[in-house]
C-alpha cells in the first residue's frame, strides 16, 4: 500500500481519538499523521505510536502536504471547511452533512466498495445507527430482496460524543446513592450537556432532531443512508432511542424480503458476509448484547428468527461499536480502500 | 365499596410490596390486611399504614378468614397453591402460569372489564410489558381494528424483580471507576443473580426462557396476551430486550390497521382513553420517557406518527410503570372492580 500523509480533523472528539487508535493498530502506512482540532485544542497534544503529536488548529494551510483528510467533526464545521479543502485534498467525512449528495460516495468498503472509485475529492462515511442495522441487512438483501424495514434502535451515549459520556457518569454518581428517587422517576437533576432529558436510568426515544412530522433526523438518516448504500427503494420505518450504555448501539429488525426466507438460509448468509459475526445460539444464551460489540470490529447479529405470520420476513438483533465500526474503523476502512486501489 | 379481608402472597417480593403501598393509596376498605410469603421470609414484617405487620408463612390455613387474595409469587409457587386455595377465596393472580386458562379471564379494568364477570375463582393480571403496548394499542383497536402489530421492548431490571435491581446496582458500583473498560468491553464480573449477561451499561436481547424457534417466553406472552385481552387475531411480532434502568418498561411499536388513521386521530383517540396519558409535543421535547413513567398510574404515549409508506400503519412509543401499572396496580384494581361490582 502507497505510504500516505493523513490528517485527522476533531482529533480530540470521541470517534477522532478513535481513528488515531484504529491507524495506531492497521497497516497503513504512513508518511506523517496531523492531528487537526479547533482553537480550543490549541496547545494540546494526542497520543499517537508512543508520541504525543501536538495538535494543529484548523486553517486553510493546516492541510498543506496532506494526502488525506478523515473529518469527525458537527456537521457546521464540515459545512464551513470543505469546500476550501475539497479541491487540494481527498477528505473522508463522518459528518452527516454531504451523505446524501449525489456526487458524494456513501461508503462500507464490506458492501459498496466500487461506489468510492468516482468520489469528487470527498467520500461520506455513514451513520453508526444505521450502520448497526446495514452489515446484517445487506447480504441478506443481496440474497432475497427487502422490500420493508421496521426497525427500534438502542443507542449508548457516546453517539453524542465526548459530552454524553461525561452527562451519563455525572447523572451515575449522582443518582446511585439515591435509589427511592430512581425507583419512583423523582429524579431532580441540572440539564446534561448532551440529552434534554436525565439519561441515567433513562430510556430517551429522542435522537437528532424532530421534523414538522415527528420523525427524527436519525430516524431519517437510517432510512436515506441504509436506501442509498444499498441502491434500492426498500421502505424503512426506524425509531431510534438513546439507552444508558456507554458505548454499542443495538438494532431490532422485522424485514420482510420478496420472498420467503427461512431463518437457517439467514443465518447462512450472515456467517459468510465480510464485517458480520454470526452470534445466535440462544439454548446456550448466545446472542449479541452491546457490551460484547464494543472494542470489535464488526457488527454482531443474531436472535434470528422468521416471523410466524409472514413466511417472506425475518426478526434479528444486532449490535456495533458505534466509534469503531459505526464511526472511526469504517472511516480508515475507506482510506485504506482508496489508498489500495489507488483512487486517491 | 364493601369491606374485605385481603392477603398478599409474596409481599416481601419487588411487586408484593408494591401492592401493599398502593393499598395504602387507594380506596378499598380493609377488614384485614395479610402479608404472606415463603418460609424464608418467616419472623420478618412489612410496613403498612404506619404499623409493621408480621408475614404470616405460607400453608393452607393462612388462607382462613380471607375474602381475595392478591399473588406475586414466581409461577411455580402459583401453580402448587392455586388449586389447594381456589375454591375458597377468590385469587388475583400476577404469576404467568393460568393466564392463558380458557377458564381464566385475563383483566385489565380499563380495557376489558365485563371479562371478570364469570371468573372461577381466579382472575389472571397480565405481563407488564404487554401492558405497555396494551394500554396504548387498545383505544386505537377500538377505533380501527389493529391487523398487525412490530414492537420491541425496553424493559428495566425491577421486571426481574429485587435480584434484578441488586444485579444492576452492584454492577454499577463496580464498573463506574473502570471507565476504559467499560468503553472496551472488556468487564469482567461474577455473575449476577437474575441476568446471564452483565446488565451494567449493556443491552440484552433475551427477557424469560427461549423455545425452540429462538423466540421468548416473554416475546410469546406479549403476542398471546394482547390478542386474549383485545379478543383479536392481531399478528404480533414482539422483541424483548432488557435495559439498565430499574423502574419503567418502554415500547417501540408499529401498528398496521384495517383502515387509513392518521397520527392526529390517534392522538385524539389516545387522549380520551382511560388509563393513558398522551405525551406528544416533539418540539417542546415531550414525549414518553421511561423514568417519567416510573411512580405514575398511567401508561404515557406518544412519538405517534404515520409510516410514510403505508397509510394504514403508525409508530408510536410508549412507557408504562412495571411494577405499577404493569403488575402491582392493576391488580388492585382488579380487586377494587370485583369488590365494586359484587362479583367476588
Amino acid at each position: 500500500m502507497k505510504a500516505v500523509h493523513i490528517a485527522v480533523v476533531g482529533a480530540t472528539g470521541a470517534v477522532g481519538r478513535e481513528v488515531l487508535r484504529i491507524l495506531e493498530e492497521r497497516d497503513v502506512t504512513l508518511l506523517g499523521l496531523r492531528p487537526i482540532a479547533s482553537a480550543r485544542s490549541e496547545g494540546k497534544t494526542v497520543p499517537f505510536r508512543g508520541e504525543d503529536v501536538p495538535v494543529t488548529v484548523i486553517s486553510e494551510r493546516a492541510f498543506d502536504g496532506v494526502d488525506l483528510v478523515i473529518w469527525d467533526t458537527p456537521d457546521e464545521v464540515a459545512v464551513e471547511w470543505m469546500p476550501k479543502v475539497r479541491d487540494r485534498v481527498v477528505n473522508i467525512d463522518n459528518s452527516s452533512a454531504f451523505r446524501l449528495y449525489e456526487d458524494v460516495p456513501l461508503v462500507v468498503p464490506e458492501v459498496n466498495p466500487e461506489s468510492a472509485r468516482a468520489h469528487k475529492g470527498l467520500v461520506a462515511n455513514p451513520n453508526c445507527t444505521m450502520m448497526t442495522l446495514l452489515m446484517p441487512l445487506a447480504p441478506l438483501h443481496r440474497a432475497a430482496n427487502a422490500r420493508r424495514v421496521i426497525c427500534s434502535s438502542y443507542q449508548s451515549v457516546s453517539g453524542a460524543g465526548v459530552a454524553g459520556v461525561d452527562d451519563l457518569y455525572e447523572q451515575l454518581e449522582k443518582l446511585l446513592p439515591e435509589r427511592e428517587a430512581v425507583r419512583r422517576g423523582l429524579v431532580d437533576l441540572p440539564p446534561g450537556r448532551a440529552f434534554v432529558h436525565p439519561i441515567a436510568f433513562n430510556v430517551i426515544p429522542h435522537v437528532g432532531g424532530f421534523d414538522s412530522a415527528g420523525t427524527t433526523s436519525e430516524e431519517r438518516r437510517v432510512a436515506s443512508e441504509t436506501r442509498k448504500i444499498l441502491g434500492s427503494d426498500t421502505e424503512i420505518f426506524a425509531t431510534t432511542v438513546r439507552v444508558p450504555t456507554v458505548v454499542g448501539h443495538g438494532i431490532s429488525a422485522w424485514v420482510e424480503f420478496e420472498r420467503p426466507i427461512e431463518a437457517d438460509e439467514a443465518r447462512a448468509l450472515l456467517k459468510a458476509a465480510d464485517g458480520v459475526t454470526l452470534e445466535d445460539d440462544p439454548k446456550t444464551n448466545r446472542y449479541p448484547t452491546t457490551l460484547q460489540s464494543s472494542g470489535i470490529d464488526k457488527a454482531m447479529v443474531g436472535r434470528v428468527r422468521n416471523d410466524p405470520a409472514n413466511t417472506n420476513a425475518l426478526g434479528f438483533f444486532s449490535a456495533c461499536d458505534n466509534l469503531r465500526k459505526g464511526a472511526a474503523l469504517n472511516a480508515v476502512q475507506i482510506a485504506e480502500l482508496l489508498i489500495d486501489k489507488n483512487w486517491l
